[in-house]
């Protein structure tokens, strides 16, 4: 079955081969400045069996490379924490700037495998990454990433010969993991598992396998697939990807002119509920902790809903050894040079930690829709990716909370005035709050939209009727606690 | 002796105390526009016994700051991989942007004294420590923050109380660890070993010691504390420190003028000494990452002296899994915002692994200097500032290699040209390039001075000789070579 993805013989003879390779060499180094040009990233997955020379090759690709534009990912040394983070996380974390290249030295095929094979992990949690793994490298193709897979292939044979080389020499034979050798010891069954993994996510971006038992074809054949690879990438105009389409359960949720913001709570009884929640919340604080429960809080609403009023009466009884609070603004360049899920996957939680978002990854569908940010295509397509990062931290076990806090128009003007009234308020309120203001309709469109396309059975949209502060901070801590309690109950 | 640091009574009763506690939060959250305006960052660090309430008191204090200017570290949370890394790597990685603030839930205290008392530091190593958190703290204050250094006191008795109750819980249970039992168990000696600490450590920020035992008047000091430090911050002009003076033992450095430039290597020999010294390196390599040596390797020079290609010549050689390269330009916002080695101390190799810096921290003394992007002050004291980095890396076990590639400026003009009017290399030059060219003797009087000023003998600087670029190349591979092997024998 492996033979259905390995390359074609060639039949070049050795000093032609030399010669080709040097040529594609060449190009490689000429593609650059047009791939920083058309702002297009490449990843390239180095897969295959321990010893098989996936180092070598990777040396071998960026020697003439500028290093200012290209990376080494290597499984063995950016997973560590694995445990503590979703599957995709040490991977989308790692995924180069525009007009980069990222070398990985194994990825999510051994990740998987490995944890499949050694790690204990099940049939379904399985089948789960895989599904994982075919949205990521979808959402990467939708983003404009440019992929190579090449998987290194040589005989039973060939590895353990190679092994006891390594083995040998004191300063190699750390490179010989036990993993690799319980590896050659039971080949076949890798053997199986790689192809079916290779069959199971071929369809986004193919799989190549590259003979290893020779270097000089191997780097051959690698320097080919990469340049076609960038060829064909600025040749083609950009992958737009489709535009959403309901593909997980969906939960209701209401459109904002249907909310009745009329709910109001009397400072005394506040006062009593807000005790009775913070000291709740620290207690499961501690078992969430304890159990490592990941929990993410996300809050959007209207500018003066109170957003920032809500954080900090729910952190409050948080242990800081536990949360992290993240604000959130426009993007840094070197986070504008990314997947624009990019800065949040590198933000999420420990497992058993709290990470609150002032204001979230929903800024694509909102303020980069509204101020042309993004093309139509990009926001109309994040609906889905959103809901698909959304699904790989729930399969991850987090708890996800994602709070509109929704006032209504006077109350914003109510609130807007009387910031600008009262001095040590007055930073809080800038031009752009203004300016925004008067693209309500726009925004209300574009929140209906959300909440319509984006509350999921996993991870629900709750809006929260903020027109009197104290209801809704009530509101809020008593649905993270509630939902925590839920978690803790589950796991038992 | 502890009561040498501690507050003095201040004789307030219950409700006046809660009340000025209540007008000092208020002013606290005052304060915060002005903090950012005038663009100060503040280091709140709280130590003390375990179980003193640290936790609850930085809570107490964060409540009413908005959540996009503060941030929580902890020591326990945030120290992983500690032992791959410098001691103040943490520490350093973890400092606030200009006008936020950072609160630490143990630090730099708390780090050493029980790597003293459990992990088995040697009393010279700590000796070293004790210098490096004194640098450290001046190299704050003289960058403009503003640190508080708390220290939660309670008794032996009170200590034994807590843990007992926190025991009982089978949720709060994990919050008190192995190491927390045997301070309590031992409790004279450590009390012994803060106080020595906070004496060593008293200079540049002074400490204070608050009484643990009742929240209202600990969180009371510590809101008098901080909004006492903060007033005087904003009133006070910034600290600028002091200019260079030689600390440090100094190694003979060359002035560029006396540098002959005529060295070159013949193909054929540059081929042999190539495939030897790439042989060696490889083999040195994976020596260095068995024995977990940490190797920088800085690369500074004029523009077109070769720096991309040397940096490609040495790299191929090395396991991918075990180095990293790190081009650097102008520093990003979030980089901007915190001192200036920020950005290299988070980028620095895990021990063991090789660091390649294509240009330093050394752009202080030189574009920012000439390009005035930082004062006159601020320059002249970054040569005592950088040097103090680098024992700080050497202290940590570094093999540390700094390259100055010097070219002559008819050898870089004819470089341009040729990159002009090749059409793969224009990319390659920019009217930046030629307008740092008319700035040479600028230059020239930069680089001299920092040759001068930053040549350690621990981490001296190699001047290369780069109009013969097969020359310059060979040269740097094997000045890294025998420092891997000097470096290598040296651990045996």
């Amino acid at each position: 079955m492996l033979n259905n993805y390995i390359r074609p013989e060639d039949g070049l003879d050795r000093e032609s081969r030399k010669a080709e390779t040097k040529r594609l060499q060449v190009l490689l180094t000429a593609q650059q400045p047009a791939l920083r040009e058309a702002k297009l990233p490449v990843v390239v997955l180095v897969e295959g069996w321990a010893a098989a020379g996936k180092g070598g090759l990777i040396n071998k690709l960026i020697s003439d490379i500028d290093p200012r534009f290209s990376s080494v990912f290597s499984l063995d040394a950016d997973r560590r924490d694995a445990d503590r983070y979703p599957f995709l996380h040490p991977f989308f974390s790692a995924l180069p700037e525009n007009g980069k290249l990222l070398f990985m030295d194994g990825g999510w095929m051994e990740a998987a495998v490995r944890d499949r094979l050694c790690g204990g992990l099940s049939k379904e949690d399985y089948r789960q990454r895989i599904y994982s793994v075919n949205r990521f490298e979808r959402q990467l193709r939708d983003n404009g990433y440019l992929v190579l897979k090449l998987f290194v292939h040589i005989s039973e044979k060939e590895q353990a010969r190679r092994q006891k080389r390594l083995l040998a020499d004191r300063d190699t034979a750390w490179r010989v993991s036990d993993y690799d050798r319980r590896q050659n010891g039971d080949y076949s069954r890798w053997l199986r598992t790689y192809e079916e993994f290779m069959t199971a996510t071929g369809d986004v971006f193919p799989w190549h396998v590259l003979d290893g038992s020779g270097k000089k074809k191997l780097n051959h054949d690698a320097f080919r697939l990469l340049t076609d690879l960038i060829s064909a990438g600025l040749a083609a105009g950009r992958f737009c990807g489709e535009p959403f389409e309901a593909a997980f359960p969906m939960a209701p949720a209401p459109r904002l002119s249907e909310v009745d913001l009329s709910p109001r709570l009397e400072e005394a009884e506040y006062r009593r509920e807000l005790d009775e929640l913070q000291e709740r919340l620290a207690r499961l604080h501690n078992t969430v902790y304890r159990k490592r429960i990941p929990v993410i809080v996300c809050f959007e609403g209207w500018d003066a809903a109170g957003k920032g009023g809500s954080i900090r009466r729910l952190a409050y009884p948080l242990d800081p050894r536990g949360f992290e609070t993240w604000p959130i603004s426009s993007p840094e360049p070197h986070e504008l040079a990314r997947h624009y899920l990019w800065r949040f996957w590198t933000r999420l939680p420990r497992s058993g930690h709290v990470a609150i978002f002032d204001r979230t990854w929903y800024g694509r569908v909102m303020v980069e829709r509204i101020e042309g940010f993004c093309s139509r295509a990009d926001w109309q397509r994040a609906y889905n990716e959103i809901n698909e990062f959304e699904a790989d931290l729930y399969d991850w076990g987090a708890v996800i909370l994602k709070f509109w806090l929704h006032i209504d128009p006077e109350t914003q003007l109510q609130r807007f005035t009387e910031r600008q009234n009262t001095p040590e308020k007055q930073w809080k309120i800038t031009d752009e709050d203004w300016r925004n203001r008067e693209k309500w309709p726009l925004y209300e469109e574009a929140v209906n939209d959300m909440l319509e396309k984006t509350s999921t059975e996993f991870a629900p949209w709750h809006v929260v009727e903020s027109d009197d502060k104290l209801y809704a901070r009530i509101k809020v801590m008593r649905i993270v606690a509630d939902a925590m309690e839920k978690a803790v109950k589950e796991r038992d």
